[in-house]
């Protein structure tokens, strides 16, 4: 093929000015070096996004660039841990500047405002698929694992829910994106396709939450993973009961029915916001950080010691759900 | 598709009992914690690997998870860095399990030989494609980075040259690999299937090279970018001279005429060997360190202050070449 070379295209879209940063070799070289800083010990998270599987092959690559980093600084939000870098390995069906260029964009516009440096990468041609390894520092007491929720905790939640599920389900339906202002749809399609990680949240968490995790598959497949993880690090079988009412459903979908508002809270995927847990005596510290940082955050129910996942309405009667969580083999 | 989903494929050919690590967190969490030990910083490198670019279809899985990895712990060898840990990040088509039983045995035979443990991953469907980042330790100031090499250097080289590269042009030319036993051609298969990272010797010049490089592109290739990064570097433009006779071409070669063998060890890519500069007052403490690990190490030429790289015949005469390295977008 003519055009610019591999060497060529990184370092024309992905070489930037040095700063002083906490990568003491950046990109260039075998290895990057990272300094994970005073905090003691770096979180280390990878994502890979596959054309077709994670994203419509006519996605505008400028939101890619973003979400394909937003996935990875979300799992660093979801363990309390302050962004320093990231790695790229890219598979390009073939080397298309405009595209590279608005990819980089939304790349580098959202690493810019998380601090986190692009220190070393790969470039290759093979069917589009876009791997990201982020970095970052926390203080090892202080990173929010998801096997520490214990009996009697609040579950939080930040944010909305659902938007991003929504969003995806029309466009699959309708087989493209349409032209025109359907509001409620522009603003879902925005959750899917630009999620903001929840970095503050995770370091104003530091040694408040006991547990947190990042929603991703779909906030009932999530919640039985902290309890899984939880239940086998305490030894004893933990559960939850969520009321249905404090879900905060994305107001894109106030149209719709209740009970689809309720599966797409529940099941949806693509959220990218914190579930976190902590002790009720925290409830007040746990609103003034989200009051400190401008982000809604909802206490959806509690940790119980008993098996299984239960939804109560406002008078405290069972509803039946059944919700799964994605899973990219089933 | 009917069977085992993501969740399930992790735990059964990816999770591993816990061992006693510089990870105080694995594999489960939305992050792994890697703590970068006593020697300061962490050393990063990250390679994506593309069925039909970086290995057929027809792979053995077993030697494809030993060479995944291997690429990655080549960049930390480069780098004199020890492993510590990698993540492993894999789209494939379908979830077919003698496939990851073998990928996997072939993966942790080596993690295990370099005590290098997985931390983190992620698994979706897609085109079978392969990101590793692997993660080791170094003491910043002994870091072996390929922009330190100074004029006057020698040119070291270990292992041999050439059989990997040799091995790709017969199996793409023959359209399979040959059923009858060739003994060279099943040498230099090896040699292109399951490279051995030259991790002790990237440990065994810490403090005595100059600069380092593994040889991914070809000698050539990868000379331009020392001789390129070291330029900018020093200020001053940096070349080298290669004696042709001190070339370790492979001995699965020993068949080819001359000047095959020459293009072959020039130009041919994947030997993952590490080239290296010293200063010449450590020959003697480099040929120990080879002796040492049991790795023959070959002076094949010199970093000189003029531009560009001249090959020479043991009477000093210089031969004519014309090698490039291998560039994925070209």
């Amino acid at each position: 093929m003519a055009g610019p070379g591999e060497f060529e295209l990184i370092r024309r879209f992905f070489r930037r000015p040095a700063v002083p940063a906490r990568a003491p070799l950046g990109i260039g070289d075998d290895c990057a070096l990272i300094a994970p800083g005073d905090e003691g010990v770096l979180a280390v998270s990878t994502d890979m996004l596959v054309a077709g599987r994670h994203f419509f092959d006519d996605v505008d690559p400028e939101a890619l660039g973003h979400k394909a980093l937003a996935v990875n600084l979300s799992d660093l939000a979801a363990m309390g841990a302050r962004p320093i870098g990231f790695t790229l390995a890219l598979a390009l069906p073939q080397a298309d500047e405009a595209w590279l260029g608005a990819f980089a964009r939304g790349l580098f516009a959202l690493a810019d405002a998380h601090g986190c440096e692009l220190v070393g990468g790969d470039t290759t041609r093979g069917p589009l698929n876009l791997c990201i390894t982020v970095f970052g520092s926390v203080p090892p007491a202080q990173a929010l694992r998801r096997d520490r929720a214990r009996d009697g905790d609040d579950l939080w939640v930040s944010g909305t829910l659902g938007a991003a599920a929504w969003a995806l389900a029309c466009r699959l339906q309708a087989g493209a994106w349409p032209d025109t202002g359907d509001a409620p749809l522009i603003r879902a399609r925005g959750r899917l396709e630009r999620p903001e990680p929840r970095v503050a949240l995770g370091l104003a968490l530091r040694g408040l939450a006991h547990a947190a995790i990042d929603l991703s598959d779909g906030l009932v497949g999530d919640i039985g993973h902290v309890l899984e993880r939880s239940s086998a690090e305490a030894g004893v079988t933990l559960g939850a009961c969520l009321e249905a009412a404090a879900l905060p459903v994305d107001p894109a979908l106030d149209g719709l029915p209740e009970p689809r508002r309720l599966e797409l809270a529940l099941a949806g995927g693509d959220d990218y916001e914190l579930l976190f847990t902590a002790p009720a005596s925290a409830r007040g510290q746990v609103l003034d950080a989200g009051a400190r940082i401008g982000l809604t955050l909802s206490r959806i129910g509690r940790i119980e010691a008993a098996a299984g996942l239960r939804l109560h309405d406002p008078h405290g009667r069972p509803i039946a759900f059944h919700a799964r969580s994605f899973d990219h083999f089933r």
